[in-house]
């Protein structure tokens, strides 16, 4: 069997995730192993559940990292919170809430669907509409920040209506976190997960999750047995939650999470503000370039995730040519659109340790020498109108 | 929010996995990272299907890592070949193959339990007794290395009477896999996982898994939805398996991926059989040691697993407390016994990177310092019973 060492290229990435990993997670990630009952670890490990906390502004105890990625994430809060005969309102206004759909379904549960357009808002009208002429229902599950389309929804609106009918609410925050304003407790999240690939610039596998004690206690008051071993929060809690006498349940992935505990210190050392901040202050920019260049926003301003920019393909071009020329080119990676929206736009990610003043000018100036030379946009004024943005921020500061 | 960077100490690991990484490995782990649709990745992903089937010694196609642990990969195994109602035979000798029955059950299954004693092999008399007993069993599942005692069974035997029966076959090598011989396409496995953090000399998180065709069949022909979405082969072959055209899953563990696939590479470089022997060497140095030293294993010889060794804690000594001193004094981890050997063993590992000389007197030499102070065993024998018997492996070379 012949094989060789793989070394990959430097790629700038800017597509939905995974994003640029900060160099200090990379380096993070290949220090010694240690055992995962070390005291030494679990130390690291109590540490890092604060840290967790802090970036989803909470003070709940059940909060991880599952050791899966953002989609094993999911499945755990609904293998955990849903049983079967459950009815569920699962909104569902991308790739993200259909796949919520398939959760709830394939946990025995009746998903009750309310629709939005892909690129808008989940609708809290729809919402209340929904949970008014569905009494039995005992969740409503949405996505904050859809990374199919780059909008974001009202987390606050929506759990007040969830509460108010007493349902509890299971959220996708997997592109939100750390990238856009996320307060769980103020706002009244139950259960959350989110990835660690997107806003905190650290390698994927792992999925942040947290779980408010009113989810805890639905957990604990099933019927069923939770259909998952590897995600049942009854096992899981006792090595996470075990403290000193943490009962084995897997082995848990070390350096993967020596990786993320040194992205979650990167946040902390800079401030939840200040990363929200600094995501607004590059989309805006980014946004001023490519919309100087003639591109047009799939999302309406008052919804767009600064972390995820989905723009229309102009007519007429072929956008998988436009992706592999960027790669090829300028070792540049943008994302593609999904479902109804594949070969019609492009998301270009603006993530933690990526959303920077490099990688805007970066992309803007790909993208334009690549479209410009199929004629399709107007050249020459990205970069000003980028460069004319930050000047008016930094005025502003 | 205060943190500072986790700094791990440098350990020794000679418990039962995860094991000492190759440097190699880490150092592939902290390369820049790509998109994983990105064409160079997905090259990678195939390169890593023909490492895998290397180390598995199978043609399936249907061979890829999972994107999370062992526990996962077991998981997998379950919920796609077990249906509701099925009535699946699984082989209880150790903690894995009680958590296999775990699977069965919450897949809606029965499982009808062959036991044998902790620390001894799965008897195939009473597997072809459970197999005439239930001729509706559909599959037989047991564990051919288990971690908490050991112990191998033979791989072989009870695959040849599953299929008299026309079962198919589960196998849990997580341990197993590179350190001792495993032939799956020549023994008749049918669905297998492993680990990355055992013989493999990778870091844990991923969890190798292979499925022959008649259990791809077996999976197309279900008549009930697999309960979980993210670890449904289905839609996993989609990625792993598209070739260029690969459907969007979830997002690959990347750098992980690339770590494993080092220590594919790794393995290929020396030769799967003399990785074997490698560990078959060590081993018997080791006991030599061991056994010089007064100490007297769990295992007949014969059963024995060359890369996990568990030796009686002598009368009177507290283990937990020659464990701890172990790792402060020496920086070097033993494993705990679990279940009816709580307290009773330790489990000494010589897997992957870690079976060497060096490792193999390190331990000897840190662990006939602790217990010769607590006069727990005969002090000055053990290096040079392993000494002479590396000299004798040497002579017959």
């Amino acid at each position: 069997m012949q094989a060789k060492s793989f070394l990959p290229p430097q790629r700038t990435l800017m597509g939905p995730g995974p994003s640029d990993v900060n160099p200090r997670v990379l380096a993070a990630m290949s220090r010694p192993i240690i055992g995962h009952l070390d005291p030494v670890f679990v130390g690291m490990m109590e540490e890092m559940k604060g840290l967790l906390q802090y970036a989803f502004q909470t003070e709940n105890a059940l909060t991880l990292p599952v050791s899966a990625p953002g989609s094993a994430g999911m499945e755990t809060c609904f293998v955990n919170l849903v049983e079967p005969g459950d009815t569920v309102i699962v909104c569902v206004n991308g790739v993200f809430g259909t796949r919520m759909q398939e959760n709830v379904e394939r946990c025995g549960g009746k998903a009750v669907l309310v629709e939005d357009d892909w690129g808008a808002p989940v609708s809290p009208q729809k919402v209340e509409d929904a949970l008014k002429g569905n009494p039995d229902a005992r969740a409503l599950a949405f996505v904050h920040a859809e990374t199919s389309t780059g909008a974001q929804s009202d987390v606050e609106a929506l759990c007040r209506l969830a509460h108010a009918h007493d349902c509890l609410t299971i959220v996708d925050s997997v592109t939100g976190l750390a990238g856009t304003p996320l307060y769980a407790d103020a706002w009244g999240v139950d259960a959350i997960y989110s990835g660690t690939q997107k806003c905190l610039s650290c390698t994927p596998g792992l999925s942040p999750v947290s779980f408010s004690q009113r989810a805890v206690d639905r957990i604990q008051a099933r019927s069923h047995r939770v259909q998952s071993w590897f995600l049942d929060l009854n096992l899981v809690m006792g090595y996470w939650g075990g403290g000193a006498k943490r009962a084995y349940h897997h082995t848990a992935p070390i350096n993967a999470l020596y990786a993320l505990h040194e992205a979650l210190v990167v946040l902390a050392e800079e401030g939840l503000e200040n990363a929200w901040a600094r995501h607004a202050r590059h989309h805006e920019a980014l946004r001023a370039g490519l919309e100087a260049m003639g591109l047009e926003f799939l999302v309406a301003p008052e919804h767009r995730l600064p972390q995820l920019n989905s723009v229309r393909v102009p007519e007429g071009v072929d956008e998988a040519a436009v992706r592999a020329e960027l790669l090829e080119r300028y070792s540049l990676e943008i994302g593609a659109g999904l479902g109804p929206y594949a070969g019609k736009i492009w998301r270009i990610g603006l993530m933690g340790h990526g959303a920077s003043e490099r990688n805007v000018l970066t992309c803007l100036s790909a993208l334009e020498a690549v479209l410009g030379d199929m004629g399709a946009v107007t050249p020459g004024r990205a970069m000003a109108a980028a460069r004319a943005t930050y000047a008016r921020q930094d005025r502003a500061a």
